[in-house]
């Protein structure tokens, strides 16, 4: 693309608020000409201050100025798709917050539009920009560790949610666990083929009351011939624990948490080190801004995106069959 | 007990002369009185280097031997069950390496037998005695981290066995896993009532034609509410890898492989490190002798041994369900 | 201070382009103004881009902007000091990067300025901000290691500089470990009292020949009865080696180097992991903005600096002992 | 030797009655015949228990004993050159404690002695057999740092002897840092050609009153060039802390301390894992015996024993000019 990139940002909450800062403290050549938001009163002197010169509380604003040609999705989930077919239909490049929608046939009809428009899409799964994760996959991607046989990812929340909030998420597996299934894509290189899920209320009976489970292990069978586990809990007491293992026929890689600092304490009472960094935007700073520059690369050489739309799509199908297995007690198998 | 301990160690393959030495080099006030093994002539010299002054053919002559009030059962496994009950209807208390048979009747017989004559009775699980994972457990049962949510053993053989081997084991759940078993029970303070096994064959197609596996992810329901996941490879590259986890409402505890040396190189190349230590009897050298310390004490004191007759049944059980569960593809309950 | 900062940045070498960056990606609410540099033209797109109005090639445009109320001073070594007496004549608040010069004479002078002008003075010592060790200092602070006892300081540059460079820095105590003695001082929180070097030319002979060294011990007393010792080393084959101890009456705090990230291989051939990070602009990168942010708090609420000018004047004496000790082979002292 | 090693023990204080027990553990092919100590009596039932035959109160029994070939001297540090004169005239084989003697005379006369007799003669520190150090010296012999340039020791006790024990001991450097001594030897293959000490009384006073020294920096200088840095303290309030660094040309390599356990366990209060092995019986079990095995080698096949002689006397050498440096307080020269 030889224009400049001139971005739209629609949805101005937490995530919303951090892709434009990311974007106008990062990247000097691409602009932010507006944002959108419903509640456009609340932003505007957080984006005056940014120099973000138009807000706007109706996103089509955005999708009508034709010099804006990208657009970051990140309002509500279930405007996710609807918006991104109006932003496909608009001629945009569109980076959209995961998940893309919690139903298929939705998901299908915004990649259909994605597909005739002809624009990049990107699904802002920034783990896989994560600086351990990263490194784990390319030494699987040199075969260093040779053919994958067991894929780990421990993922644990620090606080549970609300269970009003579980209620009307989508339960653990779309709301939470959407991200390990699109990590074990990612490291294992392969597709998820059968699930399991064994799962339990121990965090929060309230959470259980809601319908929503809190506490799972995800067993899984990819095309590869790998075998792969997902462990989850909502709550842990130390803190946010992300963790993943690559296991093969030359060896293994694994990354442990991040902490604040490195620093060990010993004493009579025993040796003592941090906590992990505790909350997801800490824990994940760096890669809100590495997917944007792999987006907008993407955008400038004309390549294909770092996460597509398939990748939006297969977590969504892999956390259905993962709800399923967990509804019927057996294990699933998912269709290519 | 007010006598001394005096010994006969049945069966002086590689684990009898372990058990042998450590005996003779550790317990001053335990008299290994004789030795039994089909080929008796092959031990002499061994024997006597040690200071045994008896070796005989037939294992018979050491039940027959009234001052003998202790054995070790060290034979080939199938003779686990037959000379349990020989030995308890000889009045001898009894060490008897693991599993004390593949067949549930055979165990339930022998664990009987133990029960009407009043002997003391222990299974060879020598890992609840390894330095790591008996601190684990203790944390656990000070309730350090709280509830038991999420068990997780990683344990991975640096070798495969012959496919020969792979034949007439009984299996790598039997096998190799029947120690996990154990020590899921162990770490949870609970008992297993569901089991699914995903496994496959991705080390050696050998093993697969004999009708075996050399990869899997068993998950794991315990009665107390929490879920388990165990991890079994017969090759890891890099050495014996034995690890685990347990997570729960206050936290969580780890411990890792342990290393020859702690020493790090840092050159130019990369930070380089020790791997694991690469063989069992290297690894668990010590708890071999804490597990027949425990043994001795229990019959000096007269309290019950560590790892019980129901301990060496209950994993037998468990490892029955696992291969069930591969064959059928679906998880499998575990009855009371 | 009521009224807005507003900079101007004197030097736009290396450091000040990192400094300009920094206050434009993280203070909104400070004013970047204008930049000076004797190669205006060099930096006139970099700074379009940054939006920084203003570039001058002569530094006085900036001190004679009354607008301006703070400058940073970035520019050549020899020039800190002379720019220091300008600045503060001028009523700006001052941010000096280090060292304030390298002749005690003038480095008073300089302090003599700020005092009577009454402004803000911080110098530039950075790594006193770094995650790591001011966690050290917290601890040590908080009494958690009881008395410092001894103090430990790593600190190994990846690469040598030029053997010219060598010969017109002032020698590697006063261009390299300078950044060491300030830490040694922040960390115990005493002053200085006795220093011994044991230094050798190890790493390049053409450091020798131009009368410096390479490779340095240099032991330390301090006036709260702890002693201190700083290892040095202008290479380092691993990359840039960071790293301290402060050990006490009640126990002991280390922290180690900082990686890019914690992913471990473990292959047949051994367990590798990540060299540390290689340069002092990726290892202390978030130091350099906490360093401002400091600075500009300090501004705001009319409180001192974090690193005033007596912290500036120190490291220098401590410096020119250093050498005289290495020249003379002996203890020196440091009068108070 | 064509004759088995045929042992008398000299001195059954902790150190003799571990010997005693590791030679019957671990050597089956040497003979404890007998073992002597002033108080004979005290050690009469822990010797039957052992099967040592023999118990003496005169030494001398040993020595006349023709069919003892070889001795361990384990009495007070005042006889070990003594009865290193008289063991040699005896032919006996010697494995003396150390120091060999705080006189350089009498170690010189105790040489002589053994040089005149021909036989084996090998001083006790143990700390070369460690797994840890051993892997250090063998990454520095192969190369696989270059040149050494730093050599580090951290080397600090749990607990501090009694002020009466300091002032009889010949004062710390005599004592305790003589291990280190040795140890900087070992590692950087090369000789102490410099000394000089930065000592305090931090610990406790009364160390202080007795005339010596409870912490310390010790910078040496090497023959190779290398440059090197002892830490020590009396009291590490986490316990035994043992720690090496060798850096050079190539990279480095460090050592850490061991600890009982690799638990880690993280709660919402931190992440807590194991203190250092508290003890030196404990941190150095395994050397102790495989000084015995070198030993024992060295007399049946012939060849030098792994520390002869002249590593029991240069320690001393060394500690008697770190005293002195600290004195008066200048580098002292160590003349070859």
């Amino acid at each position: 693309m030889d224009k400049k990139i001139v971005l739209g940002i629609i949805g101005a909450g937490r995530i919303g608020k951090l892709h434009a800062e990311n974007v106008i403290n990062n990247f000097v050549d691409v602009k932010v000409k507006a944002i959108a938001d419903v509640y456009a009163d609340n932003i505007k002197d957080w984006a005056a201050n940014l120099g973000i010169e138009n807000v706007y509380s109706d996103y089509h604003d955005i999708l009508n100025d034709s010099e804006i040609n990208t657009v970051l999705i990140c309002s509500s989930t279930n405007t996710h798709s609807p918006i991104s077919i109006e932003a496909a239909n608009a001629g945009k490049h569109i980076f959209c917050e995961k998940p893309i929608d919690y139903d298929l046939d939705r998901i299908a009809a915004a990649l259909d539009a994605v597909k005739k428009a002809g624009v990049k899409y990107q699904v802002g799964f920034n783990r896989r920009f994560d600086h351990n994760f990263s490194k784990v996959r390319e030494y699987v991607k040199e075969g260093k560790i040779g053919d994958p046989h067991i894929i780990k990812v421990t993922s644990r929340d620090p606080e549970p949610p609300s269970a009003e909030y579980a209620r009307v998420s989508g339960g653990m597996f779309l709301d939470m666990t959407i991200h390990d299934f699109d990590m074990v894509r990612y490291l294992s290189g392969s597709e998820v083929t059968e699930v399991y899920t064994n799962a339990a209320v121990l965090v929060d009976p309230a959470i259980g009351e809601a319908g929503d489970v809190d506490t799972a292990l995800i067993t899984l069978k990819f095309k590869n011939g790998a075998i792969g586990i997902i462990d989850n809990s909502r709550r842990a007491a130390y803190g946010y624990d992300q963790r993943v293992e690559v296991f093969g026929s030359k060896g293994g890689v694994t990354v442990s948490n991040d902490a604040p600092t490195s620093a060990v304490l010993s004493t009579a009472e025993g040796v003592f080190s941090d906590k992990p960094k505790y909350f997801f935007l800490e824990r994940y700073k760096d890669s809100f801004v590495e997917e944007l520059k792999q987006f907008f690369d993407a955008i400038k050489n004309d390549t294909p995106t770092p996460v597509e739309g398939i990748d939006g799509l297969k977590p969504v199908i892999i956390a259905i069959a993962a709800k399923k297995s967990y509804e019927e007690g057996r294990p699933v198998r998912i269709e290519e």
